[in-house]
């Protein structure tokens, strides 16, 4: 019989493994100090290793810094059993091809706003923005705690995706103009860089609404390709230097009040997650959610003046008049979104529901501590 | 030499062990599958055990559910590695005996509000609300891209104490109270509950600030302890039934327009952590501030609506002039809090600069938004 001899020959082997498997599991198998107890399982070591294709330009600021943020936190969060590799638009596919990239699972993760899929699904776009719709901090009340988030998920459940809440500007800005606008019949003839459901109102307004991506704007403004373009707000729009090209900076965004971007994750994908990955990427998404919200807050401001102080750039608050008109326009636009699709009209009756409720609360919230707060600052 | 049975003794119990380190760590140790590559390191299998105490009444809804939030959080995401244990206010220390026991190291983490400590750390009043300050969106401005979450560590740091932002009620109210406010002078003499820099500025006012835990809250105004209190907004307000006992709900919160919640944790034990361990719980972090906002707007809603609709109670708006006259005197006080102190000076520098830029921001972003939709919708 040479069973000794095998078993010292395995357990040659198994010694050198025990080792390295211990460099890796320091304290476990029931060893406990410094008031820890060893007890629970450990989380499987296998690594994941994804793609994210994303609709904006690598690196950009703020949007495209999103993205990188998400993978970031879920590296060092699982430590490096998820790694998530970042793409910029055009690397792995165009910015408008990620909701199919991610839907067919070519890749298992994409971010961009879910008002690029209009041509698709044109309901998705009340998961990003609708003139005079929802502030950041009101889309994350519909998303969390008012319903919105499930509905999202029933309606991208049919293209194989998990939708996540992944990041918000906050109010963007009207946009950049060459003419003053003192009537909604100003507008009548523009040409206008203005996305999602904006657009569609724009062109009701009597304009042409242009879907151009975020490289090929100051560019077209400058040739007279359009006459006028919105893009995000300072911080964004002062990188982008359109200040020198345009006379005007009209606010407020009534097309983008608090804009939502989106991660999506292939359904597969994610179902092969254990469940503490599928955590981390949800926590992390929240995370980000709540951190570039406050990025842009603080930049925002800090471009502002440096624009107005530095650049002299002409703030101008569109008449009442105009966004009144834009308003009607608005209600007639997206009350014809939902069409016959019994899902599409749900979302926009919760979100109609929704905002009308929050509207009246803001009233007596936010809404009249910072009119209180202005009046009393200028006083 | 005895070596050799000393190393088959050995192998008899490291092959046990082996086994069952291999059934925590599946796949581990070069195997690959489903287009995953098993290469990195596992995370070590040490199981913290963690005690948080808590400024508020367990189990109380919003403030109370944001550390349960974030404990969930971190156990899911840590695979059970970090488990944290939450005590109501009472259960091993008292409410505002949480500062101490952390610092102390009695108890790893603690979760409240940073106003709470007024008495020994006064500038520690500018993270949590500053009358007239800064709104929960402009908060996580200034303590992640404003420069902070720097000096609040600062602080925190010679206490041993790890500060992270984790949750916000959002605008609160002013309160409820029985007799109508019509000028500063109806102030006078009144006892109210109100905590904070809040309470400075009320008692400066003439009135008297008392400060009471949220369960004394309802009898003390029943039995005329107290003549009005203030507490959170709609969504806590309704569940302590302050409607049955007080006449009139003022608002704006001037005093805590976007009161934000602190989880701390004492530095010692977070240099024990690993760093994926360290991640989670600063990311968890996040994600409650995120959520938790997003909540109490989405609940403060409702909660409004069964307020005015159900039970008939008066909103009232506190006059222009009372509001001037707050904000006058919330700006002396304010100012008075830094002292000699060079630190607390730094503090109230940073956080009166930002703010100075973020209302000018206001003025042609959420704020010019919300008017102008409120206004349309009107039309």
């Amino acid at each position: 019989m040479n069973s000794g001899k095998t078993m010292q020959s395995k357990n040659k082997v198994f010694l050198p493994l025990f080792i390295i498997v211990s460099l890796f599991l320091t304290g476990c198998g029931g060893s406990s100090n410094n008031g820890t107890v060893a007890e629970a399982s450990s989380a499987p070591a296998k690594v994941y290793k994804w793609r994210m294709v994303t609709t904006w330009p690598k690196n950009l600021p703020g949007l495209g810094r999103a993205p990188e943020m998400l993978a970031e936190k879920v590296r060092l969060m699982s430590n490096g059993r998820l790694q998530i590799t970042v793409f910029g638009a055009g690397e792995i596919v165009p910015a408008l091809g990620v909701f199919d990239a991610v839907s067919l699972g070519n890749v298992e993760m994409g971010h961009g706003a879910a008002y690029y899929w209009k041509g698709k699904v044109p309901v998705a776009q009340f998961f990003t923005a609708v003139p005079f719709g929802l502030t950041a901090q009101e889309m994350n009340g519909w998303l969390h705690h008012g319903g919105g988030i499930e509905l999202w998920e029933e309606l991208y459940g049919k293209y194989n995706l998990v939708p996540l809440a992944c990041g918000n500007s906050g109010t963007q800005m009207a946009g950049w103009f060459n003419k003053e606008i003192n009537s909604l019949a100003d507008l009548k003839g523009m040409k206008m860089r203005i996305p999602g459901l904006g657009g569609e109102v724009f062109e009701r307004a009597g304009g042409t609404a242009v879907n151009l991506p975020g490289g090929e704007i100051f560019t077209s403004l400058q040739t007279g390709v359009i006459d006028a373009t919105e893009w995000v707000g300072p911080y964004n729009d002062l990188t982008f230097g359109l200040h020198q090209i345009a006379q005007y900076y009209y606010y407020p965004g009534w097309q983008e009040p608090g804009p939502t971007l989106e991660a999506i994750v292939n359904k597969e994908a994610f179902a092969t997650l254990p469940a503490d990955l599928q955590e981390i990427v949800r926590v992390a998404a929240k995370a980000v959610n709540d951190d570039l919200l406050a990025e842009y807050t603080a930049r925002n401001n800090n471009a502002l003046r440096e624009l107005v102080d530095q650049h002299g750039v002409e703030l101008r608050r569109l008449p009442v008049d105009v966004l009144n008109e834009l308003h009607k326009i608005s209600e007639e636009v997206i009350a014809e979104i939902p069409g016959d699709d019994e899902l599409s009209q749900k979302i926009y009756r919760s979100y109609i529901e929704y905002r009308d409720g929050v509207v009246a609360y803001q009233d007596i919230a936010e809404r009249a501590y910072v009119n209180a707060r202005a009046e009393a600052l200028e006083n």
